[in-house]
């Protein structure tokens, strides 16, 4: 297996390993045990590294970052959503 | 700010994000709302940046997927041993 490949399969993995996590907040809509500064942390970092891939022109940098981007976004938003919900 | 820097603090604040999800676990011991799917994807995806990093002999690769690894590991396997004990 070319390093490259290994590059391209390791980012594809951590890029999408958001997205079953999303899926599963979006249809239980409990968010009771998701840490919400992770959420913040990681969603902040992963800004920074769009930033980071758009200012050295990295398009792979850019790309597994955006894909990164939307599913912590949603479960950042929905964790305090549904955690604001709880509360009230 | 200077590009290196904004990299070195993305790379801090993704490593670092999933420390609270880890000492949520450990602390409260429940984990329903977490998904298994991703910690497997995120471990494996993290394991393979660890690879990538040792074969272009990139320190800052490595380094940052170590310190990633640690906690994304802790996550599963607690995941998974408070989810056997409550299903048996």
């Amino acid at each position: 297996m070319t390093i490259t490949l290994l590059g391209v399969i390791a980012g594809i993995l951590t890029s999408c390993s958001f997205i079953p996590q999303a899926y599963k907040v979006i249809k239980t809509k409990r968010t009771h045990d998701i840490s919400i500064p992770m959420y913040c942390l990681c969603t902040l970092g992963v800004f920074f590294w769009i930033i980071y891939g758009l200012m050295i022109k990295d398009i792979a940098v850019l790309l597994t970052n955006i894909v990164t981007f939307v599913p912590t976004v949603i479960i950042l938003i929905l964790t305090l959503k549904f955690r604001v919900h709880k509360n009230s």
